[in-house]
């Protein structure tokens, strides 16, 4: 069986001597990126609208003395910051937007500091800080050790639900990028090689004839028909999709009062599985559904905002190296006070859903996806099938606690948050050392990345020519 | 206010002399012809399946010496009974198809002669042997008197869905008619004078994929998927058509056995409208459902069965002269036991729905048909799109029994029901011999005629070159 | 066959002497009361919101001498002003309230004054003006003959289904009326002598368990799938209910974002009926497929906002004066500015909508309700329950117009809205001077309204209790 | 990796001496029992009419020297056969009932004996007799070797649907069995230790109130509408009960006629899922389903012919026991004829659907259930959960067929699966043979399903009391 693996003191003799100049440097920065990361999270700013928190992590990059290229891809807070020159270019991604209605403060008790607000329930006030934290790090221990390569920093918006790095990769600002390093924020500390769904996301908007309701209801052409059919249409595809499918969808128009017959409706849904091509299938017959219910109601339909995510290929070559260096960075201990708020919040759980809060000094063995576990999806993915890419998860929420909850939002506004981000900023940090000081290293990872692409080719799901959509988040 | 009327005596002075001895001619007939609805009623045959009945009907009028052409239009069961010859040419309509599950004695209790068997719960064992004694009399009244002209008796079969006279229509054989008079039984007596809803029928069968529903599912295509979203897209429909359009279905197949994904699965649908134009764009509305249907569960359509009948247009004119005659007629009063029969079987009719037992001896006032008054479908409809037709309904039916019920099948087979199908035979002669008599009459009825069509086009729903669907009654 | 009629010349030697009188009142107050009107029009205040059009009236009703009671009922901006005193007591009732999204320049092309902004599209700007200049005439002619009798103006509010008048009955305002004079803009010049539709309303709210749509759908409890049984349990409904009903809704929550299970999410409907009793009998139907659809979905229902309104009861005692008051003062013609004008405007109506021009001149013939014509709701039907009640409706709109669309605003904010409003403040305002004069009738309007009833009692539907929904119109 | 293994004859050498001996007498009578499979195959009876099939294998074993017990529990074609006495008590299970509309000739094409008549598709004919050879050759060791103990040969009707196990469970035949040995025709030599799902059915019958479907449809209370919403209910449960829930239904009584409003509907269901806990709630999410769509019509629901079997517990004792005996026994090779009979058959397999050939030969290594993997159900689920038990399944079925298909069927019909059916004999022998040796592994055996049961209880979703459903097979 395997068994999760503490930090063991002895391989600590083995470790390249590399490790321990960049680890220091990764301390000496944590108070700063950790203040760096409560402000992000004060700031919780939604998907494409991350102009404070974005421009805070470029001024710190620029001050560490980063080239920062900014406003890419047609996406105003979206960055590149750059060091160094030559090969190979290690990329790290950092991402910054905060989601809906979840405003919590830092208390181990459910209190929005603003109601209804957004809060940063998925960390990323921790991601974007913590992969800032590994960079400037990594970036101090080149400039003393005169390393060459490129190091890159991508300030990556709107990836809950805007797709902000599928217009990065289209942009080509992943072009002569060589392997790209990233982590999560979760409840364990992991590592990250592949999984997660791939997604594909629109609105279907119906187009139909008003009419008075009461008085000349058969004049009427109805969009919400078609949207109630649409909806029920999905519903029986369920039985008829492979089991580890995803549909769900609401309805974000339902028509404008009741004694009229709506002309206009929509229904938002995004459709997931754990593999790009059974995705691409099951989307046909979602489009042909929505075809089918206009046909039904004389209506017609828009498919607008098209969205599409990549599940995550993993890289077992990089994912050998992300281990070792994982268990060599080790877990962390909650503090007396922490533990008191981690057993406070702990009780707001689902019962049985409580982690054991030790499991935060432990670290995972490594992992194959497992294509019908529980899973949510990433613009990682995008990133994955373009560019051979690794990831971390760790323990900066209370164990038990999952993503896009207030629970969430609380551990990333306060020290537990912050202690998980350092871990993953040293795991980064040292790969990013090893990948630059080896190149067998990054070798390996391309030839495992030719070997899980096998014929198949990535195709986004993203209309081309499509530009982000920067108000995806009104209603 | 409109008011029934009873035989004004005072009118009967005003009668024509022919109509004296053609309802004498009736009345020498009546006991026969009574007898034979008795045993059609006996025989109780489905729609194309009246081998018997027809038969029955085919050698009284041979008999009487009409010549009769067998089996037209492809119905094994459909004959036209011809005596006479030259203009003008005048149509009887006769029907005698049971139909399925109504078998019941003639008691004023439900008592199955034999259980599920079919049953003349419509009365035409009545309709056919009405219009034969009608067209016997008439004949004897021609002969007698060398009037010139032709009188043919329509032996059409499965009124009852099977829209025999449609098929009947198409093969010419109403070609040189001038006038159609018909009759219907029911509970009161009435000159029916145009309305009923125009109907279109079809089955909609699905093909899918089959697969095991438990091993693997999303390999199937499930036709009974589709059945289910097509019925769901109807009841949608529902709001968005007149209101007093009708569709209504059942599902005949709906798979073969739970843990096998169906591949095929059928829905049978009727859809109904006052107006045959608007009928044609709802069907084409339900056509567009089931192909939505189709789209939305990757199955493909078949749609089979296509049926089709025409509301009944009025015609004015010869409403004028029915309402006369059938005010001369009069109604019939009921024996002892026979009020005692009635009183009996209204028992079982819901609270409110027995009706004046007196009233079968009053006649209606004449009345324009009303577009949202509850109605059903008759193939007469078609006929009367070609050739102007006119129709009375007597009440063979105990006041407040309706059609397709067992107390009607009841009434149908006893002296209640044979009174009011002499009071129509009566009826029927005496417009004949008019017709007959007075050429200015048919001149009216086919001016009248062109002014109800105004424009207006007659299509069959069914398709040309359709067989007629002898299996029809098959589920 | 009945038609309409002009103005007989010859019948208005006939007219009383007091006729002339109120005529002649209400033409001297017309050109201030059309500026009210398109003041009110400017105006255009939602439901419960029309704060300044409530105060105009009040503020005009104060000034020409009567008593004025404000924020009645809870309803802060209805009112009743009153003149006189004693028996008989006469109530005329005015609206004011617009409808959103139909702003419109009072212009004969798609002109919104504000994109979006509430209309005038009912014209209850001239509706509340019309019955105050009606008002205001009729109590000068009171004064200047020393009439016994009380006068009064009500201020009803939220027609628009906000249900005003319920309440100001529930709260007694209405309990010494003995009958109610009203009108509506409409495109033609006739008597309202009951009909309309009974209707109901309420928001289905439905609760269930928020989850993560791709990580643990089956955690969550949809309320969305709630909503979508609940309408498609609706549109089943529809074969299984008089067809002269008439069920509409419009989804007011269709859940919050697409990966997020929805933990509420609410359906606004309307139910409705020429018949209370039978719409009472649907509308438990209707409350069934909500539970119904709570089990189907482990949801609990919350159904709030219930509104409801009656049918209005004819009073054919009431309606005989009111014909022949209506014909006295006969209909009105366009100025050729007004024809351009409206020549214009019809060019926007669909294939066949355009009605003749000069029918505004003729009044149309007294008729019964029809329960199968296409109809609206008001709450004017509460007050027919409960008080005599009869109404004129005068073409204010372009014939061919419909209510709720802009080409009735335009019509409503112009002169030929004007006009149509001093025919009906003619009218009225005879109309209840004959009521002062004539003691009988007031006693046969009586005798009418509880024959009328016979024995059925009113009962609404809004709960006993339920306070005025101010903010209804809050989406 | 874990690998399929070729019979390693080095580990012959280590086989008890018994096994040759009871090895050799399965040999001896594998001809005889092979032709009692084909007669069995050539019945092809359906569940609970399987009267010549029972017969044949009860005179078989009465004339093997075995006691018979037949018509138990209720069900004619269940028997019990017994020899020897005292414990332990081994229970082999044998099954004989045909799948309807899939028979098929021993063809590689598709080729029906009778158009839809039924056919040995699940390969059971084969089950019944390869159980009865391995009890007779057993019984002969036994008799031979003075072996103290009881066999007993369970024939167990019905089991595609008919839960005839359930039911002889319930009379007590099972009480005093220590451990059941099974086996089931497959595509591949492996040890079934546990998996499967548990499932559940029954018939949803609903009453309305019929009514003319043109005339008075909204006197009628749809019985089909209630089947509807039940069946749409059922497909908005899908997405939120675990993914790996199976649900499938059929409609088995759509209405009587179109146009009459259908007073009886019957949906025939099916639920799935590998945990009998996580089951019984989605069932009892159903039944809510069934009672909301009731509601929703005015309609009642009547739950028929509740069906219900457990998934099967694995038993890590006996499943060591058992690999290491099917290893022992190994697996088998095609002739060249039937070689060249698999090839051919292969072609009609959907494309990637032919397995290896060669695969025959080897044994696949022991395995867990996965939750996730594709599965049926079986009654044999329910014996597992009161009685130690472990299966074989034996490649009857050339590579890449799979059960429930005409391939399945031809494949029992001929050489092929008789040959994996004497493997199987031969593994439930020698594996019987150990049982009544070594008392020990009894004891294992109990200990370890005591494990396997930790505090859960078997509770079965068919009512206590339920006969079994002798006609279940009838529509």
């Amino acid at each position: 069986m395997m068994v999760a693996t503490l930090v063991a003191s002895t391989a600590l003799g083995q470790q390249p001597a590399r490790h321990q100049q960049v680890l220091q440097l990764v301390e000496e920065h944590s108070a700063h990126f950790s203040a760096t990361s409560k402000t992000i999270w004060d700031y919780a700013e939604l998907g494409y609208h991350e102009e404070k928190s974005s421009s805070l992590l470029r001024r710190e990059l620029e001050a560490a003395g980063f080239r920062v290229q900014s406003t890419v891809a047609d996406e105003p807070t979206a960055f590149v910051a750059t060091y160094g020159q030559g090969e190979p270019v290690i990329g790290i991604l950092g991402e910054f937007d905060a989601l809906p209605g979840l405003s919590q403060a830092a208390t181990p008790d459910r209190s929005p500091v603003v109601a209804n607000a957004p809060g940063h329930a998925c960390g990323h006030n921790l991601l974007g800080s913590g992969a800032a934290l590994a960079a400037v790090a990594l970036k101090e221990y080149m400039e003393r050790n005169h390393v060459t390569g490129t190091l890159r920093y991508f300030g990556t918006p709107a990836e809950e639900g805007g797709d902000g790095k599928v217009y990065m990769l289209r942009a080509g600002l992943f072009r002569d990028v060589d392997v790209v390093l990233q982590w999560h924020p979760a409840s364990e500390n992991v590592v990250a090689n592949g999984g997660m769904l791939a997604m594909n996301s629109a609105r279907f908007l119906f187009h139909g004839v008003a009419a008075h309701a009461a008085m000349a209801p058969e004049r009427g052409r109805s969009a919400l028909d078609a949207v109630m059919l649409m909806g029920t249409g999905i519903e029986y595809l369920r039985e008829h999709v492979a089991s580890n499918s995803r549909i769900h969808y609401i309805i974000t128009n339902g028509g404008a009062a009741p004694n009229v017959v709506p002309d206009t409706a929509e229904l938002y849904l995004y459709a997931r599985n754990p593999s790009l091509p059974v995705l691409a299938e099951v989307w046909n017959r979602i489009l042909k559904i929505g075809q089918g219910a206009a046909l039904m109601t004389e209506t017609t339909l828009d498919v607008k905002d098209i969205g599409g995510t990549a599940n995550v290929l993993p890289n077992d070559a990089l994912a050998k190296v992300a281990q070792r260096n994982l268990e060599e960075v080790g877990g962390f201990r909650y503090s007396a006070e922490e533990r008191h708020f981690a057993e406070q919040l702990q009780k707001s759980l689902p019962a049985g859903g409580a982690g054991d809060l030790d499991s935060t000094a432990l670290i995972q063995p490594l992992r194959r996806p497992d294509p019908n576990a529980a899973a949510a999806s990433t613009d990682v993915g995008d990133v994955s099938w373009n560019i051979p890419t690794i990831g971390f998860e760790t323990a900066t929420f209370v164990p038990g606690v999952v993503a896009h909850t207030w629970q969430a939002a609380a551990s990333a506004g306060m020290s537990i948050g912050q202690k998980g981000m350092i871990v993953a900023a040293k795991a980064l940090a040292i790969t990013g050392a090893d990948l630059f000081a080896d190149r067998q290293l990054v070798l390996d990872a391309k030839a495992d990345f030719q070997q899980q692409l096998k014929g198949r080719t990535y195709v986004s799901a993203i209309p081309v020519g499509q530009i982000p959509p920067l108000n995806y988040r009104d209603k």
